[in-house]
């Protein structure tokens, strides 16, 4: 069950309102974000809604069964929208398009991507500065200078950045270069870090776990948002299956149900989720056609010299392909 | 290394042919089938081709390296194309449509279902009449006599059938009658029954294994192949994970990666392939975009009265709905 | 519920218990075995055993929850035990040994591999002659040549025989040579093999399917039971999974479980569970410790010249050492 | 491979050896243990060691081929043992068992635990202070107030502890009060927090991710040796799979493996493992049978009312049942 208190609640309103909780022995959690205060309460039996209903400073009651409360699409009709400003929006019905290269190497190939983008109408560039590797001994981004460098180029074209993110302790460095905050696969359970992500007012996208369940990643959603962040992303980027054919299981059933049980938006990672350069723009047409809000697609000028993940990388003239094929898709994707 | 070899070649050139292989050591499996007499060679080292290249009654000789041969793009650069008569095809380049209930049960289901596909326009009817069920108490299907039933139907309305066959001894009973076999997912590597449908004329419809890898499912072809019938059309219907919030994980990444490896046409089964009647439409739409030469979908009049996999299965209208969007697909497809 | 009825029921008493089912609209399946005459029955909602427990010619009356029927153990609390005569027994608390090769190559192999079976107390032996490959290019087995030879070499020095069938076209001729016929990983969910082997009366050994859960390696089980044949083993030999660092996932986990679900035997087979040579010994050491009525391991003289599975097969003295071990075992674990 | 330098080399030496290896080309990495230092090279090609064998300083220079270096048998023939102190080793031959609740409740329940620890000779005891949860509603365990009350209780019973670290940012707190720095299945690719833990001096036992492979576990170990830290111990704990009959599919496969490649202890959890209370003892067993280092079991007074984990969790009377049992293996698995 959640409360829905009004915005100007009176203190002792909300006071009197958590008493009468205890009375009734529910369990409740105070969450309170940018957009609203709510109490989330997890009562054990059947609970007669109108038992509080009519109390002081409540806006609304919504009952929530199910594990997900605030994730859930039981309570919050409306799909959410996320404003990243000057006019960049996710959510909305349209395909949010973000593209750049797996690792930032260096302000050439930066403006170089930058450049693609601005062409192909696209206003969000991914770009990773820390990289979780699995290997100790392989490349591992280039930290905080990267990050800025980045963000130069992209501040100045009205381009929005979306980043990995590896420990909570990164996040005060950051956060003034970074529109999206990205949590990638091996952390999708680093509780930690998700209650970190909870505390700031910017997006974070969340990717499914290596192995994760679909209730798992509405799970580490519900952490952000319970810790005062709504606005979140979900994002489908392949599964770990015995399938060695490619690099992972791009699982687009994911989608329509992550749609019907959420109301937040979803991404689809055709990238990883196939992990073969020839292969992912007929994945990324696949995942919009099947309801994605956004597509996170990784581009070079030269995939075969790149850093990193060069081998699932579209060259520009690919990605402008795939961008003109989106653009035939959008009447019948609606 | 395939050997092809003339369709007029003298059996003395080809006995000495098979000499030639023998004294060099190689090993090597005669195989002919309806479009043409072939010699598979499995030699273990480098082998140079033109010590057989000049012999009398070759066509052709191609290097494949693989552990696939006959159905492997290497070696034959067309796709196939199955003409199954009346002017249905499959793997033209045109999306093949094969609608119909799980589980034939009556004339009256047939007929309306029959009535569903020609107002649009589909040319092939699925439905089974010998069930693959987990638990022996579970309904198996009318056998011969709804296949009787299901090929009258069709028959006089230009319809193809196709439907499952569980073993060899079937095969004599059910060919008059059936367009296309097809053999489900729980004996993808029931080499004996693959063996036998790669002795009779018709097509033949091989689904992916329940855990099966990609590999797998092109080795049971090559079984087929081997065996003489060059007409087979391969399946994804989703593989089994450790997602339980829908059936199967439609494994759309299998499309393309199918496409690229082998020269056979490929199909996806959305019903199977996410299990809720909801969300076929959308993956349905998605395995078209991914570059399927045909979907196998589901329909009943009343999917909530089917006697199997009614939760799968769209009603007419929904079916109408879908179709009409695929249409509306089919220019960005090309 | 199961109402098992008396030996010597009478016809009369027979039709009048399936009449007044009928009545009740109790859905049933007779079910007739060496061991018993048995109706299976359905219901739908709960039901008052007492309505029927008075009839005439009932032995006992069962309810059994869950979808298994016969194979539970709620019905049946005694452990099935399976005499193949000569004093060989499996399933009476002692672990039965059976042991070979993986594919039968010839007299002189056998009758080595027979000596050392008699030089350890071994009384059941494994190989192959019809063995289904994932490859049709590999080796496929000596057939009814080779099983004739198994025959001759196990039947005068009172060594039993398992070996695999593939289809149920093959039991007439193998009948007389096979004590215990076993269903391979890939036939799992073979439906007709599953029912004709319900029609003989010798052991049939069940493998788990490929990526089979626990619960569809019984539901195999009931088909063969419900068919008439009692005489089942269950045999755990590793899963399909994304580890690539050995053959398969041996799920050790099943034994304990499969032990509480059902009354049947259960073998551990660790040569297909691990499929590293070095390691295999470990392995059938953990599956007597969980439980295991027996073990199916590979053994050959010279491994590494084996026609099939040479890496995963133990030779002699690596077996005698097993058997030492497994010998030391033997008090602790009951 | 690595270059194992003397301890007592001096400065010059060193910069000589990295200038040597600078010309040749060759990418190196420092690392400087509690026990040694080292320098691990990843040679792009095949290196004639003779060109710096001979240089001042040099210990010893192993070839190392494959992914993992430092966590590898390869260079390291001889186990790790690790010495907790008093007398409490790993690794050493013996099995050593870590047992307790699966959270840290109060006082009166780790007095408990600790006799019963004591009452069968167990020096380690678990128990969870900051506890991961699915769910953000769920226990989420007593932080630093329960780590204190764990400790006095330990410390003064010589029972040394191990406990889970879920974010760098703790070390500094736990430290003086843990033994052993447990990192979870969804922390096991936290790669900072795997930094962070090289570089202290106390051990760390990491548990193979939700799905991780073997390798995977081996590269998180490969994180922490190569910061610093030597004392590591490898934990197979289940792995997800498409079963559903269990928690977890313990892979004891995994055990002889690691072992095989790593020279690190190899530590098994059955109570994740399987999930299930009446067959942790039976999995605990085959733990040790196929060579595990260490046994990591779950274990409160009354596990029905267990804060968290109780349907796993055995109570004192079946523990001290295992440890019997496992005395008694104890001769034959050595």
């Amino acid at each position: 069950m959640i409360i829905q208190l009004k915005q100007d609640i009176q203190e002792a309103d909300k006071l009197f309102m958590e008493q009468v909780l205890n009375q009734l022995k529910i369990e409740f959690y105070p969450v309170q974000t940018q957009k609203g205060t709510y109490l989330i309460c997890t009562p054990k039996q059947e609970f007669d809604i109108r038992k509080i209903g009519h109390l002081k400073g409540i806006n609304d009651v919504h009952r929530v069964s199910g594990n997900h409360k605030m994730v859930s699409h039981k309570w919050k009709v409306d799909r959410t929208v996320l404003d990243l400003g000057d006019g960049v929006v996710i959510g909305d019905g349209n395909l949010s398009m973000m593209a750049g290269p797996c690792s930032i190497e260096s302000e050439e190939q930066i403006d170089k991507v930058v450049e693609a983008l601005k062409a192909n109408g696209v206003r969000i560039m991914r770009g990773g500065v820390y990289k979780p590797r699995t290997s100790p001994y392989s490349f591992r981004g280039l930290g905080m200078v990267g990050l800025k460098m980045f963000y130069k180029a992209c501040n100045k074209n009205g381009i929005k950045i979306i980043t990995e993110i590896m420990e909570s302790s990164q996040i005060e460095d950051m956060l003034p270069y970074v529109d999206i905050f990205q949590v990638g696969a091996r952390n999708a359970q680093n509780f930690n870090l998700l209650e970190a992500l909870g505390e700031i007012d910017k997006p974070v996208l969340l990717k499914r776990g290596i192995s994760g369940t679909i209730d798992e990643l509405l799970y580490s959603a519900e952490y952000v948002f319970k810790n005062g962040n709504e606005k979140i992303i979900l994002c489908e980027r392949g599964i770990r299956t015995f399938e060695s054919a490619y690099r992972n299981t791009l699982d687009l059933n994911a989608v329509p149900i992550l749609k019907e049980k959420s109301h937040l938006p979803v991404v689809v990672d055709p990238s990883h989720g196939i992990g073969l350069r020839q292969h992912v723009a007929q994945m990324a047409l696949a995942g919009a056609v099947v309801g994605a809000d956004g597509l996170l697609v990784e581009i070079h000028e030269t995939p075969e010299k790149a850093a990193t993940d060069g081998q699932q990388t579209l060259d520009f003239k690919e990605f402008e392909r795939l961008m003109t094929k989106l653009n035939q898709l959008k009447e019948i994707i609606k």
